[in-house]
């Protein structure tokens, strides 16, 4: 059966079947809004996925797809030092996808939802030539100020916990028709959030976080410019995994580091503390100094196109 | 120039140019999170609108498209009596998209945002095969309760506030190639959404609540099953605007009240209150009785095919 048998509220039945509401959740889905007891400000952040952009169906199955969708807007909560608590989710897909197919991404939109802490309290779906998912999160800074891109500054240490560049290392073989090292490729499938680091990180004293969505060095340079510092990234604390060595080997000798330093999409956390303030769990990859805003890699200028994702590029 | 052209980041900062926050708006775009101050529960919904199948470039400009994308939002968090306060837009459109269009939208999501009173906050943008818009709205409950779909009581009468079968009419005459009459066709390409009658309502007791989105049967359905209740509309108090009798008739001499009772996307507001108790400027249009969830026109079943818009529907 597809989805254009199956109908649009059948569809949304399916997708929200058994969903309740609770904890800071008054009211779920199945009203024209849901409705959220928080116990501060709101951090709220929009994310949308596109295939054949962001993901392609032979690549990822439907279960991968509804997790990432999660993932990725969840860890802009985290990069906030927020708690997520909430998220809603638009699906737009074609008449003819098979209905086992949106189950999929139903079940992979819940099982990430739990392993995030957040509930699925409404969403919308439609038909559209392809793929096109949305997700926006919701999120509780519970008496707490955010920590945004602004705070670095000169004299603390740079931060990260969580993965770099193995979703990059997955696309790079994946791109050559391999399905091999099997951990990479899951982790383009589904990026490892470091779900709850966010509050940590913040609770610990973070004064500037982002997640690493377009790659480590392209991001730094955000909170570079927010904060009006230098960020300079020291290699020699990078350790690089086995199998980013072995795709580096395999796709021709390249600098397995550049997954490290350019890849995006595994949502790792990047943030600045005092040094005395550096998180259990929290690997120290560089330091802030005083400048004109930029990204330094051991001390110099970056040689290499530290460009990261761009949509609409050529 | 195209989006392609233009690229991702630089599109961003055309759209988000001059944007600041303010009151509720404690964090606006730029960040990883907007952040939100609000003064009681959060009411979320999300809507999604999809080239060709909610929209035409041919019949609707760039603005037409960015100020229904609002509206059609907005008018969710209306209907739970909650005051808009914030939103988030993501945008997913082709790379050959020029970039004329991009403004447009722009404008568009900018001047329908300060009509309905609420600041864009974030969004997102990638590209795609086709046009795909999906709007999330924040508001704010400021200490009462939602006004939900589940607490119309019998006894107590339905009132309607905004435009029935207008948007209707005008795809009715699109549809056939004509542009006129000129105000139902600008009823499709913008709803007139009013914007402040949620609260209204909610302040008078309204005790249960929609907006028309999928058609006035339709839409009143969502009440009688979940307050389980009858709900007969008497279309003796039905105006029939001089515009729905000039289509109905140039389109064959159809009942022009089936676009007042089917017709959707005008998002109009409909609620139940105590009869003393309608504000001023809604229209008693039915009354809520004892029995088995129903709803009735003229208190007896409706003949015609009250199904309202499907998507994914052949």
């Amino acid at each position: 059966m597809t989805l254009g048998e199956l109908g649009e509220f059948a569809l949304i039945g399916r997708i929200t079947a058994g969903l309740g509401a609770s904890g800071p959740v008054v009211l779920g889905v199945g009203d024209d809004c849901a409705v959220l007891r928080l116990a501060g400000d709101l951090a709220v952040s929009t994310d949308t996925m596109v295939e054949n952009v962001h993901f392609r169906t032979d690549w990822s199955s439907a279960e991968d797809v509804g997790r990432k969708a999660v993932a990725a807007c969840v860890a802009d909560a985290e990069a906030m030092g927020a708690a997520p608590i909430g998220l809603v989710v638009s699906l737009a897909a074609p008449a003819t996808t098979p209905t086992e197919w949106a189950d999929g991404f139903a079940a992979g939109v819940r099982s990430e939802c739990a392993a995030a802490g957040v509930q699925l309290v409404g969403g919308d779906t439609t038909s559209a030539a392809q793929i096109v998912i949305t997700a926006t999160v919701l999120a509780d800074l519970a008496g707490q100020p955010a920590v945004t891109r602004a705070g670095a500054r000169a004299g603390q240490v740079l931060a990260v916990v969580g993965r770099l560049g193995w979703a990059a290392a997955g696309v790079a073989v994946l791109g050559r028709g391999f399905r091999s090292p099997r951990a990479v490729v899951l982790a383009h499938r589904v990026p490892e959030v470091p779900y709850g680091q966010g509050r940590v990180a913040a609770e610990a004293g973070a004064s500037a976080m982002i997640d690493v969505s377009d790659g480590l060095l392209a991001d730094l340079a955000h909170i570079a410019r927010a904060s009006g510092v230098v960020l300079d990234v020291d290699t020699g604390a990078f350790e690089i995994a086995e199998p980013q060595k072995a795709v580096a080997a395999a796709i021709g000798g390249g600098d397995p580091l550049l997954f490290q330093l350019t890849g995006g999409d595994d949502h790792a956390l990047v943030a600045a503390f005092d040094a005395s303030s550096v998180p259990a769990g929290w690997r120290v990859i560089g330091r802030v100094l005083a400048g004109e805003p930029d990204v330094l890699v051991d001390g110099a200028p970056w040689a290499g196109a530290a460009t990261g994702w761009r949509h609409f590029a050529k």
